[in-house]
């Protein structure tokens, strides 16, 4: 099936085909929702939740349900326009104090990403940014703008895809660690947009998904997604990553981010700290795929990153069975950073950025997509 | 309660308190017996396998019931002795038979701990050496030495806590990968004999035991069994180790081995490799405690070290439930490499082998523990 790569509207099917949309936005006049695919139960079960209220897209970014950067930025941008649907026929100032409550709420869901703060605040400047007019339009001009993050966003991982594309040889070995794919963002993804496009360009290659403890993205989203495409794919344990480097079986490796601060310190899912080491060890490069909206140039290095720290239950039960005995503690980040010296270059919608360095990380990106003007 | 640090006969109570012995010898004269607690279900239940035949211990090594080099080396001599009981009152052509053919098939049951084969053999040996005397006295000869290597072991594992312990300073992070503590072995263990000593002597000092996907032994058992100690552990998953390193908490690792090359490089649970990696970076020091029986001068170096690849459903079941797609493959071996330069020194029974060098292993072991004269 031949998909548009550059669509100029949203698109009413699947972004890739075989892959459920992570994101899609049901544009009903009175009963708009946002209908969300559960990524906690795949690959087992394919379901949605429809979230009608900021409340339901707030659980579903705390719960995981929608997941990765990209995604998340977009979903909390409907999450305003949701949480800010009943007051479009009130005074200016309810509307407007909805938006700054509603706001703060959704950014408060999870602290790693900055897509997550990015595109709320960019929906939110649109409420600002029309005084005068009536609240109806204004929280319609709110929706345009999150339709619009939600488009640039699809292209976005397009271009990440050719950019990236040539790094993908044929018969190479490619690892990556988590989920950086069409389920992560909405589109063809960050890290596994290069080997979607390298896979219509007819390059035939094998991918490593790290299972991704504790929540197993590689295993159950990873591997679901790029096994409907048609793409090679192999399941290991992040600990065996190391001696399937020593091995030779792999040539690059790829991720996505949550965060890439202004020196390049890139804050992705736990345990890509360890395989940028590994990968480092056996002279593999080492590359991060993502979108203009993940690099925040406010934060100056990797550690004044956030870094969310999540539930022990994750850590101590292992598919409904308690694994860690009771009383013991669990230690559970949920990122880690990746210093930029072990990055070999970042893949974006505006080409590789290889070496990495401040400069050149603020010559591709002069103006911080937080601070850049609407 | 005070444990007698040197026995000279194989204790009849749990050699550490609270903590079930992983092996225990039933030396009945008409049925005797190996009991084995079953570490599969742990921590979820303390349950015992008691095996009568060689098919039962081999089944018991295969399926982890009992795991870690120096337990399954012990629980595979005593095997020997109970595949051949049926056959001491025999001609001596019929026991020597069956020595030679059980010796074989318990060898098989894993590949890589060189402990297993060593121990089989060495009690094989001891057929051989009594040539003369009656098939009784014979198998009688196998089992004193099946008992003398479960008591060298038990006395190896003090010995290594005991060299071991004053590299734990009271206030430290001591990180470990999978379990050897006193599960793996018949006693101490090895990698956690320096911190029960270093308890013992009253030091306090924390303990991050790394989960160790796919059947998280240390989760489930360097958890458990530090914790019934009243050791202070937090489990991770290995994913975590870097980052955790990276914040300061971690001052030494210690792990245990399956085999130790003549050159040092070290085949350990899979995972260590990425723990060694990380502690270089952090310049942590990495230390890899075991007895003699688990160096294999005859291995020149760790590319000679069979590494055992497990079944895929270890990685693509996770607590019953499916979480790799069908038809997806998976990586599984069970151990990877180390190699001796990230090594900072070996924790033996001997005293600590540091900085580590080949000629330094066979000053400390001069005769391979393989080929050793009995």
């Amino acid at each position: 099936m031949k998909i548009d790569p550059h669509p100029t509207s949203l698109p009413i099917r699947d972004v890739q085909p075989g892959i459920p949309d992570a994101i899609r936005w049901i544009d009903h006049a009175e009963h708009p929702h946002l209908r969300l695919l559960d990524q906690t139960r795949l690959p087992a079960e394919i379901t949605y939740r429809n979230c009608t209220t900021a409340e339901e897209v707030h659980l579903a970014i705390r719960q995981l349900c929608v997941r990765g950067a990209p995604a998340i930025g977009v979903a909390a941008a409907y999450g305003l326009c949701l949480g800010t649907f009943s007051e479009r026929s009130s005074a200016e100032s309810s509307l407007s104090k909805a938006v700054q409550s509603v706001s703060t709420y959704l950014k408060g869901a999870r602290p790693t990403a900055v897509n997550l703060g990015w595109a709320v605040d960019r929906t939110a400047r649109c409420f600002d940014s029309t005084a005068g007019q009536t609240s109806s339009q204004r929280w319609a001009r709110m929706l345009e703008e999150a339709r619009r993050i939600h488009m640039e966003e699809l292209n976005a991982c397009r271009k990440i895809g050719e950019y990236g594309s040539p790094l993908i040889n044929d018969g190479c070995g490619v690892l990556t660690h988590c989920n950086a794919g069409a389920l992560a963002t909405v589109g063809y993804g960050t890290a596994l947009a290069p080997l979607y496009v390298a896979q219509e360009q007819g390059r035939h290659f094998r991918v490593f998904a790290d299972e991704t403890r504790p929540l197993l993205q590689g295993a159950r989203l990873t591997a679901f997604e790029l096994h409907r495409s048609g793409i090679d794919v192999t399941v290991l344990c992040e600990g065996a990553a190391a001696a399937l480097m020593a091995s030779g079986a792999v040539n690059l490796v790829i991720v996505g981010a949550d965060r890439i601060a202004a020196n390049g310190d890139t804050a992705n899912k736990i345990g890509t700290y360890s395989v940028a080491l590994a990968a480092a060890r056996h002279g593999i490069p080492f590359f991060v795929a993502a979108p203009a909206s993940t690099f925040d140039l406010e934060t100056p290095n990797g550690s004044a990153i956030p870094i969310e720290e999540r539930d022990r239950s994750e850590v101590a039960e292992c598919g409904g069975k308690i694994v860690v005995p009771a009383g013991v503690r669990c230690y559970n980040p949920a990122f880690d950073v990746t210093p930029a010296e072990l990055v070999s270059g970042f893949i974006t919608p505006k080409g590789l950025l290889e070496p990495v360095s401040e400069q050149k990380i603020r010559d591709f990106f002069p103006l911080s997509p937080c601070n850049a003007p609407r």
